[in-house]
This record gives structure tokens, C-alpha cells and sequence, in this order.
């Protein structure tokens, strides 16, 4: 073996939008697994939102990614080399491989995935952990009923299409909050949403109280600031607001701007939980096989934002936070 | 009858805190009861921060005060006349009378009083709408288990002080957050708090880090602002925000400060829930069952603040927004 692999390194922590000068991009040998490792040649890596709180110093809900470690990072591979007796050669794998594209690993944490189902990258949307964190972040949290009003930010997203979606086969008023017409049109014309509000071009809080005519039963956000505080002014009584992101705030360089709308949840008796969807290992397979069968019924749409090239990744990256991909953003780095 | 009644109306829709220009006292000649009606002399008004609130125009959890209407309040008098089958002269009474010296009613949305069990103004306190507001808000949305950390701000006000001995009551570690010396030894030597926080004097997160070294369990909140953000940056996992009131932002001139910290709702799975007291009006004589055992047991002291005087009432009122009261404030128009 006398390949190389090319990575990603942490280099400082940035201040606001990482930049290129933040990375350190390293090549090295590939090395030959060792006894119960095996190798595994990465084909994409999943570009999320939390990467951004990973490069942050101090105390989350997972540890920080240290200056000179490979950037932390959702991928899927095939395993090429393994003396590890629960991996093969050529199985599909997913875990937290890292900006890389070659990665050594004991097994620990990864996952086989039942390859030729559907194409490869939907593991890491829809079936992977944007879907999970929409499916147990809209269900558990947020306890849809039938004929109630759910809102979504980020809504083109990789959690808010399907968040979406799952709300609509749930019998709800699904209304999706995004930035630009093109997008909007996608969520009522292809995912059929009831109704999108475009935020650059509309008034938020005008548009939710035009679309939401009985109030936010479920108000599912993303993005926090402003488009948060719109949505906490509509609240019906009883409304669940679940907390799963902020992006507007991640690369913020002044201080996270909290609801100033809050107290509508004392005035509507409404909860706000936050959730991370690692809390839900161990119901992932259930969570899978419902949502398998959703998009095998045509019911559940995936999309996919693909960018090739491992050396893109510090701009791939930054299309999250311009708001410029629709669908679950991954980096494609070799062919399968 | 020849007497006069004096009551205060609103007169102007108060900017920042409320000033005596903001009312209009007035005198009239107290009527006759008429058929199905009865006539109460008010004895004590309650005096609560949600006032503030009825005052400002806009959809609440309750309509606001017209202005020209007399200021609604919470008080406790005695029927001296009555044309209503269900009450007669000398009854004990509770309702929202009204901030004047008499009122005519026909008896809907007023409780008689069991009198002589304790001193007339615990029923505007520990028995009426502050103890049920802390009973049900940190038992049923708070919902401490024993060995738990709770923390309750404005820990010296008609709520906060029952918060935290019921708290003690089902075995928490329990502390409250105050302005002053005076008010935190209150809270550890005369109600068994185990720690108290003066906000005017230390640094809240600093000392919440000290006094909950395993985090925040359930947090009751009164005051909002920077202190209900300092507390989020101690929650522990799965802890419970309740939401009861913002009195550090009632009296804003600018826009309330949303806590910027609610981010810790999602890194610790946290919740964080608004609460009404009227809610619970079926489960009222419930809770004042138990409450009033735990006080005949000695395990729950109540405390008033009391002024007399009717005409105080534009000033009275504001020591409430200054944090000048400790317990229950009470303003006593008439002797029983």
C-alpha cells in the first residue's frame, strides 16, 4: 500500500466563519491496520451545522475537537483492509471518520449499512442523522396531533425537509420557513408543505400569522434569532417548541442573541426542550425502518447536496451557513 | 348608607414604572346591593408583579385593564350586605375586587374564606394565588425528586419563599437567589434554605457554580434577565426551566432581554415551561389542604409585608419592582 491520505487538521479556532487559514490540509501514508482495525477508504463526508460548535473551546454536549486533530466529522466508507472479525472487505460503513479520506479504526462506533437499498448518501440525510434528529426531534419533542400546526425553520434543510415531510404523513399544517423563492417553491411544490415563508423577501412574523391562522402548535427550529422570536409571537396554548439548532448564531462574533419573545411561552403555557439526537441510539433501527418505508411509498422525499473534492471543504462547509444548500450537504471524496 | 367608596382607576398606560399620574383616584357614593347581588368591604388587596402586566395593552394570558376601568387586583373583605342565596353578612370573601375600598358583585369567581384557621392575609399569600402559584408550578411543570437541586429567584418574594420550603419539604438542596443580605439571612435561618444568593452583592454564576456543583435540576423562575442566564449556565441533564414571571423586565422601557443562554436547553436537555396559576383552579383546595397541614406542622411559615392605606397604593405598589418587599405585599384598606 502506498497510498496517501490527505486530511483536514483543526489549525485555530475561529473567530465567526472559519476560514481557509483555520485548517492545516496534511497529507501521510496510509498505514496497514493492525490487529482488530481495519481500513477504511472514505467515499462522503457529512458537512452539518454542529461542526461549527465542535471548533469551539469549552463545555457541550460533546468535547471539542482539538487544535491539530482531524476535523470531527459523519462519514461513509468502504472498509478496503480488516483484521477485525466483524468487518469485511467492501462492507459499506458509517461512522465518525473524520475530514479524510482514508481512516484506521478498531470498530468502534461504526455501523455496516445495508448498501444498494437506496444510493449511498441518503445514510447520511435522510436515513442518517439529520433524519433521525427530525424524526425524534419532531415525535418525541414535539408531539404533533392531527390537524395541528407545525412551523420549521431551516426547513430546506437536511432536518427541516424532513421534519417536514414527517409532519405532513402526521396529518399536520405544515408550514416551512426558508431563504428564497427557489427553495420555498421547492417545499410546497416537490415536499408539499402547505405553505413557505421566504425571510429575505417576507416579513416573518406577518407571514406566520397569515399561514398559521390558529397558532404554532409545534414550532421546530433551527436557526434561533430573529426567525425564532417571530415564531414564539404565534404560539398557540400548550405549544411545543423544539430547540435543535441555531445556525444564525453559530458564527456569530458578539454574544448568541436569546428570544426576547420568551415570556409568550408563560402567556401560552408552551414548552421549549432542547434535544440531541444521540440520546436515541438505540431507537435508530425503528427510526430507519419507518422512515425506508416512507421514501420506498414515495411518501418521503430525500434530497442531496453534493460538492466533490476534499480539498473544497473549508467553502463546502461555509454553504451551511450562507444558506446556500438545499438538502443534506455532503462532500463527495472518491468514488464507491 | 351614606358611605363613600375611593378606589383607583387606570388612567394612562404606564412607560417603565408606573407613577401616580398613571392613576386617577376617585371617590363615590357606595350603592345598594341589587337583587342577586352582594356588597363587599375590602380588607386587604394583594399586590403581585403581574399587575404591571394587565397594565400594558396587547393579548396576554389574561385582557388587559381599559383604562378608566379600576385597576384589578386580588383582595379579601367581608360581605356587609348581601341579596345573593350564597352569601350572607360577615362571610369572609376572596376575588378580584378591585384596588378600592368596596365592591358589588353577583358572587361569580368568589371563594369564601375559612377565617380564624390563620390570620386573614395568608389567604392573599401562602394560601392564595402566590402559595398555588408555587405549589403547582414547582411540583407539577418542575417536578423536583428528592436529593435534587432546586433554585428559585426572587427567593424572598410571596412565591419564591414557598417555592423553596416546599422544596426542602420533598427533600431538595435548595437555593434561592435575593437582594440583600437582610433577605438571604431570612431565607437560610428563618426558612432553612440551604444556601442564598445575593444578587447585589455576588457574582450569580459564580455562586451558583458553588452551591450546585452538580448543576441545577429545577429552576423557578421569577426575575428573568441576567439572572434566569446565569442559571442556564448551570443546568444539570434533564433539567426543568419553569417559567412564572420576569419581574426585572416588567418595567423595561426597551425590549426584555430574551436569555441568551438558551442554548443550554438543547447541550443538556433541558426544558423550559411557562406557567398560569389559573390552570389549576380545580386543584386548588388540594393543594391548600396540604399547604395548610404543612403550616399547622410548622414546616411552611408564611410572611406578609403589609401597608396601610388605601391612598399608598401608586407607591406601595412599587416596592415590588424595586425589590423592596419580603414575603407577600399587601396593601390593608380596612380593619376586619
Amino acid at each position: 500500500m502506498n497510498k496517501m491520505n490527505h486530511k483536514f487538521e483543526l489549525a485555530a479556532r475561529p473567530v465567526g466563519m472559519p476560514k481557509r487559514t483555520d485548517w492545516a490540509y496534511k497529507q501521510e501514508p496510509v498505514r496497514e491496520p493492525g490487529e482488530g482495525e481495519l481500513l477504511i477508504k472514505i467515499l462522503y463526508i457529512s458537512l452539518d451545522p454542529a461542526m461549527r460548535g465542535w471548533m469551539n473551546e469549552g463545555k457541550s454536549y460533546i468535547a471539542p475537537v482539538e487544535i491539530g486533530a482531524v476535523m470531527r466529522a459523519g462519514g461513509l466508507g468502504r472498509v478496503t483492509a480488516s483484521k477485525n472479525p466483524k468487518f469485511v472487505v467492501d462492507d459499506y460503513v458509517y461512522g465518525a471518520f473524520g475530514v479524510q479520506e482514508f481512516a484506521i479504526s478498531n470498530g468502534n462506533g461504526i455501523t455496516k449499512i445495508n448498501a444498494g437499498t437506496v444510493p449511498l448518501p441518503v445514510f447520511l440525510g435522510t436515513l442518517g442523522m439529520p433524519g433521525m434528529t427530525a424524526y425524534f426531534g419532531l415525535l418525541d419533542i414535539g408531539q404533533p396531533k392531527p390537524g395541528q400546526t407545525v412551523v420549521v425553520s431551516g426547513a430546506a434543510g437536511a432536518v427541516g425537509t424532513v421534519v417536514g415531510q414527517i409532519a405532513k404523513i402526521k396529518g399536520c399544517n405544515v408550514v416551512g420557513i426558508a431563504g428564497g423563492a427557489e427553495k420555498c417553491n421547492y417545499l410546497v411544490q416537490e415536499l408539499g408543505f402547505d405553505a413557505a415563508i421566504d425571510y429575505k423577501s417576507e416579513d416573518v412574523r406577518k407571514s406566520l400569522r397569515q399561514h398559521c391562522p390558529n397558532g404554532i402548535d409545534v414550532y421546530f427550529d433551527n436557526v434561533g434569532g430573529d426567525i425564532l422570536d417571530a415564531a414564539l409571537t404565534q404560539l398557540a396554548r400548550g405549544a411545543r417548541v423544539v430547540i435543535c439548532g441555531a445556525i444564525s448564531q453559530y458564527c456569530n462574533t458578539t454574544p448568541v442573541k436569546g428570544p426576547s419573545n420568551y415570556l409568550s411561552l408563560l402567556v401560552n403555557r408552551a414548552s421549549m426542550k432542547g434535544m440531541v439526537v444521540f440520546d436515541y441510539t438505540d431507537r435508530y433501527p425503528e427510526a430507519a425502518r419507518e422512515m425506508a418505508a416512507w421514501m420506498a411509498a414515495g411518501k418521503l422525499k430525500s434530497r442531496e447536496d453534493i460538492v466533490e473534492g476534499l480539498e473544497t471543504f473549508p467553502e463546502t462547509l461555509l454553504k451551511l451557513f450562507h444558506g446556500e444548500n438545499t438538502g443534506k450537504l455532503i462532500l463527495k471524496v472518491a468514488d464507491a
